[in-house]
C-alpha cells in the first residue's frame, strides 16, 4: 500500500480540499512527502452520516461476521510489513523494535476483541421467563441484551501511533461493540495513519462490511474535532491526549442537544510508594528499575512513573543517590514532536523553579534538537502539599521524588493527589500490614494497583484496567485497554414478551450461539 | 415509629434549624403536622462527610454483611405496618392498595439486591494468571474486580413515595454496590420519608453498619440539591424527576472540579405503535387496555403511554372511537401535589391549543380541587412532525393519538422522536415482517421494547431495563430498575502481581466465596 496523502471516507480514498498539511520527521522537523489534503465540514458530515447509515446493518451482522472483520484488520496490519514501522519510526522517532512490538500488540488487541465478540458474553444476555400464574399479576417474559451505542468518534494518541491510533484500542473495542467508527488522525503520524486506514478499509471491503463502518479524516485546528464531537450521528467519543483536550471534548459533548458519553484518557502522574522494608532491602534495584521505567520511550507513556513517595531518611537518601546515578547514564531520546519537546522543557523548568524543589540529577546531554534529557527532582511533602503545580503531569522523562516526614504524612499526600491511572507500591513481607492499610486509599485513587513492578507496559488482557478516577480519565467507570473496554460502547435493551422469532439470536429460547446467559438468576449455556 | 419532623444524619434524628416546612394532604392541600425542620449547609456537609468516612469501612464489609443490612431494611419497612401506607396515602392521594403493592415491590427490590450481593457476580471478577515464561516479556498476574464508586446522593421521586424514594431503587442499588447514601427527601411526602429513613437507620444500627452509611436530609428550594451535588464527598447522583431538574444536576456535576456521573431518569412519552393486523383484529381491546394503562395512578407513571402511532384509516378511526368511549367512563383521580396538577392542566391546554390537535374525549369531571381529568387528543403526523411541543411529556393522564399517512411516515415519526424509556408495538402474526423492520429503529430509541402489552408496571427483575437514550435518562448505558442497576455505582480496579494475602476475597486464588469468575478467558466457579 502506498501513502498518497488521502483520507478514507466510507471505503473511498478522498483527497481533501483543505490544507494541505505535511507529516514531519520527528528527529529533524523536516516535512515529509506526500502532502495530505484535509477535510472540509462536508467531509466530516459525510463520514458521520455514512457511519449512521452503516450502524443498523453493521450491528445486526452475526458475531462471527464482525469477528472476521476484526481478524481481517489484524491480518492487513500485519501484512503492511516494514513499510508501516519504517514510516512510523520516521514520523515519531520511536525505535523500530518498539514499533514492531506495538504492532504485535495492536494485532493481538484486534484478535482479542474478535475473540470477545465470538465468546458472546459481551451481549450480557439476561432472561427472566414469564410467570403467567403469578398473583396478583403475571410476570412478563423479559430478555435483556446489550447493543452498540451508535457511531463512535475516535481521537488517536500521539504516543501510540499504532496501538492507540487509527486501529487501536478505541477503534477495536467500538467495532467489536457493533459501532461504526470515524477516526480523526493525529497530525503527528499522518502517513502511518493513512497506511492503517487503508488496511482497515481493505479488511472492511474483503469481509463485506457496510461502507460507512470506518472512516478516517484529517484536519488541523480545533474545528474538526468540534465538528466531529457535535455531529448528531456520533453517539460516543474515545480520546487519548491532554487534560485540556479531554475537558474541551467533554464540554462539547455535554452541551449537545442530546449529550453523549466521552471516554477521555487524560492525565496521570502514576505515584510509586516506597514502603520501608522494601526500600531498606532493595532500594538500589528499585531505583534502577524506576529509572528504566521513567526513561522508557523518552518517558512518553500515560503510565510513566512521574512521582515517588517515600519516608525521609537515610534509606530514601540512598535511593535518591542510586536513582541519580542511574539517570546520569541515560541518553536523551527524541520526542514525538517539537511541540511535545517544547512542552517538556517548559514543564521541567517550571517544576525545577518551584519553591522547595531541587534537581538532583539529569541524563546525558541532548544530541538532536528534539531530544529530551531525563531529569530527576526532589521535594519535601510539605512543599508538595502546598503547591498544586507539583502534581501536574509533565509528559516526558522527568520524575519527582517526594520525602514524607512519616507514615501519616505519606497517607496525607496520597489522600491529597487526584485520580490516577496507576498506583504502585514497593513492598517486602514486613510491609504487608502497612500496604493493607493503604490499599483502600489506593483503590479510591487509581484504576490499577501494582505491587513491586512499574506501571509502564500495559498488558492487553481480560483483567486489565487502563482507566481511573478524574482526571486520569473523564469516566472512571471504564477502561480503554483490555477486553472490558468494549463495555464503554454498549447500552442495554430489554424485550418484553417478544415472539421468539423476533428476538435477537443472543436471546432466543434455543440459545443458538450457546453463549453464557443469566436465566432466572442462574448462569447457564443451556 | 413516630413522625417527629426530623432528618436522619449519620444514625441520629436531627431537628433541622431551617424552615420549618410542612407535608400536605394531597386531596385537600391542607398542611399536616408535625412541622419538619430543614437542613443548614452545615447539615448537608455533615451528612456528606460522614458518608465519606463510612465509605471504606462499609465497602470492605463482607458481601454477607451488606446483604444482611439490605434484608434488615426490607424487614423494617415491612414492619412499619399500616402507619406507613396510611401516611403515604394522606400525602400522595395514591390508593392504599397501590401503596401496599408499592411497599411489596420496595421490600422485594431490597431483597433482590441482597441476593445480587450474595451471588457475587457483581464483583465482575476477572483473573489473568501470570505467564512468567512468556517471551519477549513475562505476563504479570492481573486481577480485576469492581468496587463502589463512592458516596451517592439520591433525589427521590414524587410518584413513587416508597419504591423510588428514601429506600427505593437508587438507594438499594447504591448500598448494594458498597456506596453510602445521602438522600434528599421529596417535599411531596415528608412524613413517609421520615418513617422510611428511621427504618433504614434502625436496620443500619441493628446490623452494625458505620454511622455515615445513610442520611436523609430535608430542604426547600434548589440550594440544597446544588450543595449536595457539589459536595466533594459525593461521587455519583441518582435522580428521578423532571428534565429540567435532571439537566440542572447534570450541569452542576459536570462543572465540579472533578465531574461525577449523574443517573437522571427524566422524561418519556412511551410511544405505542399500532401495526395494521393487530389494529384490525383487536382494536377494541387494545383501546380499552390502552386507556386503562393511561389512567392508572392518575397517569403519574414515567412509563405512561403518552403517544400512539397508527396508520390513518377506518381501523384507526374505530380505535379512536373505542378509546374515547373508554376514557369517557374514567373518573378523575387526585394528583400527587397541587403543583403537579397545575402543570398537568397547563400542559393539556397547550397541547389542545396546538395547531392540528383535536381533543377527542375526556373523562368524568373532577370532584376534588386537584383531580386530573383524563384527556385524549388526536393529530396528524404532519402536524406532529412540524411541532416539537407535541413531543413534550405532559405528566398525567393525557395521551395523543397520531395518524400517519402510511408506513413510511410511521417510520419517519419514529425516527423523529427523542429517546424513550419504552416503545410498545401491538402486533399480530401478519405484522411480524413489519415489526422486524421497525425493531432496529426501536432499539435505537428505547430502553425497553414491549410486544402486545402496555408499558406501565415495571417489573423488578434481573432482565429489566428502566432507562433509555436521552432525554429518557441522562445516561442511556444504565437502568434504574432491576438487578443491573447496581452497575451504575461500580468502577473497576485491577491488581497487578498482588500477594494473595493482600487481595480482596473475590480475587483470591482459592475463591473463598465460590463466585463466578473469568479465569484466563473462561467462566468458572473453581
Amino acid at each position: 500500500m502506498e501513502i498518497r496523502g488521502n483520507m478514507m471516507i466510507g471505503g473511498q480514498p478522498i483527497s481533501g480540499q483543505r490544507g494541505p498539511i505535511h507529516a514531519h520527521a520527528a528527529a529533524t522537523g523536516e516535512a515529509l512527502s506526500p502532502a495530505f489534503g484535509c477535510a472540509t465540514p462536508d467531509d466530516v458530515d459525510r463520514a458521520c452520516s455514512l457511519a449512521a447509515l452503516a450502524f443498523d446493518p453493521y450491528r445486526r451482522l452475526s458475531d462471527e461476521r464482525r469477528a472476521q472483520f476484526l481478524d481481517a484488520i489484524a491480518w492487513e496490519i500485519a501484512s503492511l510489513g516494514t513499510a508501516l514501522t519504517e514510516r512510523a519510526h520516521l514520523e515519531t522517532a520511536l525505535p523500530l523494535a518498539r514499533l514492531e512490538g506495538e504492532r504485535i500488540r495492536t494485532v493481538n488487541q484486534l484478535r482479542l476483541f474478535a475473540s470477545v465478540v465470538r465468546d458472546g458474553r459481551w451481549h450480557g444476555a439476561v432472561i427472566d421467563t414469564a410467570q403467567p400464574e403469578r398473583a396478583p399479576s403475571p410476570r412478563p417474559d423479559l430478555r435483556l441484551q446489550r447493543i452498540g451505542i451508535g457511531p463512535v468518534a475516535v481521537f488517536g494518541a500521539s504516543n501510540f501511533p499504532l496501538a492507540f491510533s487509527i486501529a487501536g484500542g478505541d477503534t477495536a473495542s467500538a467495532l467489536a461493540a457493533g459501532c461504526p467508527v470515524v477516526v480523526k488522525a493525529h497530525p503527528a503520524h499522518l502517513g502511518t495513519s493513512e497506511l492503517v486506514a487503508r488496511a482497515v478499509t481493505k479488511a472492511a471491503q474483503d469481509t463485506g462490511m457496510p461502507a460507512g463502518v470506518f472512516s478516517m479524516i484529517l484536519g488541523e485546528g480545533t474545528w474538526i474535532g468540534e465538528a466531529l464531537a457535535k455531529h448528531p450521528a456520533i453517539q460516543a467519543i474515545g480520546f487519548t491526549g491532554s487534560r485540556q483536550g479531554g475537558r474541551a471534548l467533554t464540554n462539547i459533548a455535554q452541551s449537545r442537544p442530546a449529550p453523549i458519553p466521552v471516554y477521555a484518557e487524560m492525565s496521570s502522574i502514576n505515584p510509586v510508594v516506597l514502603l520501608p522494608a522494601a526500600l531498606a532491602a532493595r532500594g538500589e534495584s528499585i531505583a534502577r528499575d524506576y529509572v528504566d521505567s521513567l526513561t522508557l520511550g523518552a518517558g512518553q507513556f500515560c503510565t510513566n512513573p512521574g512521582i515517588v513517595f517515600g519516608i525521609a531518611g537515610a534509606a530514601l537518601d540512598a535511593f535518591c543517590a542510586d536513582a541519580a546515578d542511574a539517570i546520569s547514564a541515560k541518553i536523551a531520546a527524541t520526542m514525538l514532536t517539537p511541540a511535545i519537546h517544547a512542552a517538556y522543557r517548559r514543564g521541567v523548568e517550571q517544576l525545577a523553579a518551584t519553591s522547595g524543589v531541587t534537581q538532583i540529577a539529569s541524563g546525558l546531554d541532548a544530541a538532536g534538537p528534539y531530544d529530551a534529557v531525563p531529569i530527576l527532582l526532589r521535594a519535601d511533602a510539605d512543599d508538595f502539599l502546598a503547591n498544586a503545580a507539583l502534581e501536574q503531569e509533565v509528559f516526558g522523562p522527568s520524575s519527582l521524588i517526594v520525602a514524607c516526614r512519616d507514615h501519616a504524612q505519606l497517607e496525607a499526600v496520597l489522600n491529597h493527589i487526584e485520580g490516577q491511572l496507576t498506583a504502585t507500591v514497593q513492598i517486602d513481607d514486613d510491609d504487608h500490614a502497612q500496604a493493607r492499610e493503604l490499599l483502600p486509599l489506593l483503590e479510591r485513587k487509581a484504576g490499577r494497583i501494582l505491587f513491586n513492578g512499574f506501571p509502564t507496559g500495559v498488558e492487553v488482557a481480560h483483567a486489565m484496567v487502563h482507566g481511573g478516577p478524574f482526571p486520569a480519565t473523564s469516566d472512571g467507570r471504564s477502561t480503554s485497554v483490555g477486553a472490558t473496554a468494549i463495555e464503554r460502547f454498549l447500552r442495554p435493551v430489554c424485550y418484553q414478551d417478544a415472539p421468539d422469532s423476533l428476538l435477537p439470536a443472543a436471546l432466543r429460547a434455543d440459545n443458538p450461539r450457546s453463549i453464557w446467559r443469566l436465566v432466572d438468576g442462574d448462569l447457564t449455556r443451556e
